[in-house]
């Protein structure tokens, strides 16, 4: 399949993508049609629907794949696809994983460096926990997304999100003297290890039943226990410390922590997941959006889209 | 050393005994005098302080022991005691274990009571995990009071509290159809187990290290994870249902459940729980308060005191 | 019309029915199809529409009476009715009133088992009050539904409810001591009277312009307070104590009661109403859905649905 | 007894007072003083205390009073007492009547205003009732205090805040169209008179019994319903949508009213309440401060004291 | 075009108005029609629209212009317009000026009355801070909406608000001393002029880039200072306390007041605002609907509806 | 004066020290003592105080300079100073100033390391609007508290909460992309300069009578708009995106940000302040303490301490 950075300006092309996001706007007098953003798997380009039948006459929802037929415009010098034609993806027509929206970093650079920090952890007993939990699940722990649809919904967007999570506790680290690195590490490598059972799979993940009845909070300290009685170090500072941080890393009870934070690491385990989801929700919206206009609506904040300034 | 009951209307009498409830109240002619409640460790009596001096300048506190003087007048045909002197327990004067307050009813009859319900589990998942988790931890199990200062705070409050509860569980099942009655049960007898390790011990307990990182919701998953674990039942839907009792029995997330209920039995566990935690701190209180006065400040009401009719 | 019961597996059937609940599931193949919940308004039965126009179009609701036609297979050894026809009931061809769904027990037994807890209220003011009320609203009292969708939202739930707590109630009784059991009987026998005046009658009731602009707790204040004044006993302890015990049944200001409970058997009428709301809305829910299932979505649990373990 | 108006600059005097306000303070070398307010029960005057041992050595409290010997300085062309002698009433000594702290208007003129806006209620069956209302309770409706400590705290506080809630109802009622101005004078007329029974009497009042258990909206309903039903005009709208005022004026649930505002009468009642509420609070306050300085704490917003601005 | 006052009963019009409001109802057997209120630009007139197809087939709404045809029946000794035909108006059709929701008061009534109270504020540095600020938006501030649709969403409605609120804190001057009049009418007169650049302009605003990410409160402060500074006064007791008033004025932190009240003056000023606020949008609900009805939703109620007593 | 580190294990000593932490703690026989924390204004020392009389009889506190006599024990092979005597300082008898307790980083430091980040700016109106503002307040910039008591209440907090606060948020801009770096750093330097006009000076400041009124967050808008005029830059977009962030970095209107986060930069502003607000206040309590044991009280957590783990 010919890639969006072969096409040129002036042609007349047709091709599979993934709408990454969709956005209904008006034209100054007036005139409604649709912006869309298309993935071809490798790129993103933006495109143009003037005949807003053609999306909701299809019913076109983000994260499906259809095929396209546009005419590709020069708009400020910059390719503009405009969309007349879309279809459904017939069975058996297109190879859908090449589509699967994945993290910024690959799963290969992610085991990397992930690993780098495994390494840093000198405390014997929780490397050796570490290793031994990830080792056991080490096949969805570096494959399945962050979430739902609330950050980092993306093959490999757990492992993204703790490997962004490690390089700024690390930062942390630095700044605030007074934590025990090795902890910290830990609970950042093991915090979120309860999604590889909450989550059904890699894409359009569901919540498991007992991702339901017990949440991944619940099954990372179960994880964590039994693996703990296997190393015979249940008993151990470490083990306690770590089900601290685990229990904790919500913040408040209201958000489904059954303590809050009591420790100098907890805290900053907490503050660090708190500045990632956030963080790296909204980054992607923005590169995908123009100045002076408001993104697409970000889930993890509502719904709300932000404003990009015109600077 | 003589019991209250041993003695008469009339008497001069000295005694230890360990002071249960206290309040400062008035004469109708706005005279300040303290009406205490003595327990001998046997039985309880009404105590009349008219000198406030001999409370507020020997500090006395409610769960301590003192040795008092006092005469027993008639009132109301009743005897009453008349404090005339009050002061501490020298070193090694007195066995302290008399004085214990205890449940309601005594271990023995509460371990007879507990074993009733265990045998009415079918489910043979549910009653091997159960039994073999009250077998590690039998003497605290039995022993322990059901929280510091809240409800059930007593010797063999834990006990007592559960016992209650299967009860109360027992009418729920005959009312409401639909539920599984070894899963409820079981519910109940395991819920409140991370308890054991959360207090200190049986007498004016304090919380443990682990207890205030954890908590005994996060305890109580810790151990039936291990021992589902040990019994190789861990991937069974009665461990899992089980857990999502323990997990969800403070009904809402700010009462430090990591999940909400999301089975009927489950709602059960929670209204029984919460029904026995408000009636049995209560109970005691009015049964210590006279017709037509306010009770004294009951802990777990946030030191509310409540009116007791007269009727 | 013949009943459910007499129809056979493998006949070709038409019959009146009304839809007790709805769910839209899929198949393994994600094929959509509704799985309904039928009544001939004595017994229920499951039945399966693979088509789901024949739903959508005719724009089925729970509450309401159809005209079906249906072939019963052969499931599980069960009979599972399919549903082929669907169509709205032509006016007067079939007697509504067979279809209204009513309490578990009836009007009668419910007549006969409250009966037996007013016989228990010896205090005599007491006893007069809730004769002398009740049979002011005797008709209404035993038909009327406990809510317009929450819970016991069916002919005589009012009833039902109020016989629910009183067992509950006797039970409370008996474990904790302190209760004035007349008081307590009272409370739960008056507690929600105001919704004879609140709802707008039997079936499919909304609410009135008084129950809008009062609501049945001011209500039942109302009708207390009239009712003691016409029997004179209006500055008695007993009624004091009992317009207590309405004012507080919601248990919390934001609830709608103007106090918060301030008596041992006020916050036990509390408990006692909660846990009846609770487990009578959920308990026909679970029992008619299968295990490993969630149940239909429960109103008065904001539309959640409940997990039925495979037990 | 010399009044304050007779005592002049220069003198040295001794008198009776009832402390009003009471505030420690620092000249700007850091050294602490008092300032008091004092009511000889007709004029009130602003007092030093440049030895506050006299104030806490005395353990002078707010509300009561003392016999003062002061030096009368003159201070920005004002006089200023210095006060350098104070000790408790002796028992007999002085009337204490005659230091009541009362309404800024008397009980007479609170009588004649208050009637005035009686006489506007056009509708009968209104007119009578509150009449018939006033009549039963008539002593203690124009002397009792608004509350115990939170506002109107002062013989006849009662009157003084309904008639500036008529006041202010009437301006309304001329701002914005739409309300029928016979209920809101009666809404206001009779939200608080469940106060007469709430509070135990004029002088330093504390909540009766029924107070506790009841609360003054509820016993407002109470008297309402009764009286309504002795007038047999319990069926009417304009009882109906009276109890709707009564049992919305606070607003909110939260804040103890059983049903929010659902009329347009009933929005304004609760918002002439909180306007007087809060205003007839702050306002004493703010004339007894001088300007550029914080008022003494006032209760009712929590014991914030407010800025004077300098203007 | 004809006006409604110029047509009779009897007659068959055509004519073009403004929908208002519009609610659907039900005959007394159940049959639905709608009930709406249509305005000429200068009257308001209710109408029956029979074939609700009508109204939902042009899908009808609120705040645009129509043309419509009607028969006019006599009931209940008034005109009732009974419409049979709705069309949408053509471009240029119709003048849509004459159709603008004004407020009650002309923009001429409401420059002189605003006026008279400026003219009150007697200290010089507040009154020129006032005629500077108000000179410079001169325009927009008798012109502009007080909100896009919660209250005063109509041509003029700013200055209406305002107007009002100085009546309303006459008053509060009149019945509590202790205020400085100067500084609470500057406060009311500025309070919301931010939303001259919060709102985008008079018709159907929306809101303006600057106005989502500062909102009227962080712009009136701008504004405010600004102009101090240009007039040299932004050291002055008047300004800082100008300032306090401005960022109070919604009473509390949750409602976007960067501070809560800490003067007598920002009391008044909130509580003069939420009255209004809420008032206002009632009232001409209240005037639109029957009594003995509810009003059509409101939107500052978060779309209740109030009833209008039958008084 | 002899500086601890030249005081040596085995003297009798005596010197002038700020007590910067106090804790009362019990041996393990339930004898009390205090664990104190001492800086010569250099370093600091623990001590330990077994006279509990020492502390409590001379009222000691935090924050204040006294004259201790102590000798000096070896424990764990490390100086222990344990207090025989305490007094108050005479007037003039030590310079205080050299006890001021300072940031981490020296005044010097701070101003190199905060204008390497203004260096960074490359938009023009955004490096003059914050070299203007901070030129006019650089004194108090580079030399006040950060907060009275929360967190970085020393000398130059403001400065070095701002220093670490640009460090964290360089490492997001690494991180994440689609920030405007100079809007973020410009944010960052500025977001607190209120706090100049709010805090009364260096030393144990108080709130300012503006600070009050109006608090930091309006007084930088203030700040922020008049010099945006003087520069003539006020109608730029980096002055409307640059005061949204100093609106906005609290976070949610509730802790008084008049309006919520609408922007990436803004986000991240937030997320950099409450992270450095929490970690740099628990630092230091976690390096004053010893593992296994809980840290002092942190006023920014509600006075709750953190537990020190043992590894």
């Amino acid at each position: 399949m010919r890639k969006f950075k072969e096409m040129k300006i002036g042609e007349d092309v047709s091709f599979f993508a993934v709408v990454e996001a969709l956005q209904k706007r008006y034209t100054p007098n007036k005139s409604a049609y649709y912006s869309i953003s298309l993935s071809d798997g490798e790129a993103t380009t933006d495109a143009r629907v003037w005949d807003t039948a053609l999306i909701e006459g299809n019913n076109v929802t983000t994260g499906k794949v259809y095929h396209f037929t546009a005419h590709i415009n020069e708009y400020a010098s910059k390719k503009q696809f405009v969309i007349n034609a879309v279809r459904e993806v017939l069975e058996g027509e297109v190879d859908m994983k090449q589509f699967i929206k994945s993290a910024p970093l690959s799963e290969e650079n992610l085991r990397t460096g992930i690993k780098e920090y495994i390494k840093k952890i000198e405390n014997e007993t929780l490397r050796k926990l570490v290793i031994h939990i990830i080792n056991t699940i080490s096949k969805e722990y570096f494959t399945y997304p962050g979430a739902m649809s609330m950050h980092h919904n993306y093959a490999s967007g757990l492992a993204y999100h703790t490997y962004s999570m490690l390089r700024l506790a690390e930062k942390l680290l630095e700044i605030y003297p007074g934590m025990n690195s090795d902890l910290l590490y830990s609970g950042v490598l093991l915090h979120d290890i309860g999604k590889v059972r909450e989550l059904s799979g890699i894409n359009t993940p569901t919540y498991t039943v007992e991702g339901n009845l017990l949440g991944h909070i619940v099954m990372g300290i179960q994880m964590i226990s039994v693996a703990a009685a296997e190393l015979r170090v249940e008993e151990s500072e470490e083990v306690l410390t770590l089900l601290h941080l685990i229990s904790s890393h919500h913040g408040e009870l209201e958000f489904g922590s059954p303590k809050e934070p009591a420790m100098m690491e907890a805290y900053a385990l907490h503050l660090v997941d708190l500045t990632d989801s956030k963080l790296a929700a909204i980054s992607p919206a923005v590169s995908r959006s123009e100045k002076g206009q408001l993104t697409e609506p970000i889930n993890s904040l509502g719904r709300k889209g932000l404003y990009v300034p015109k600077l």
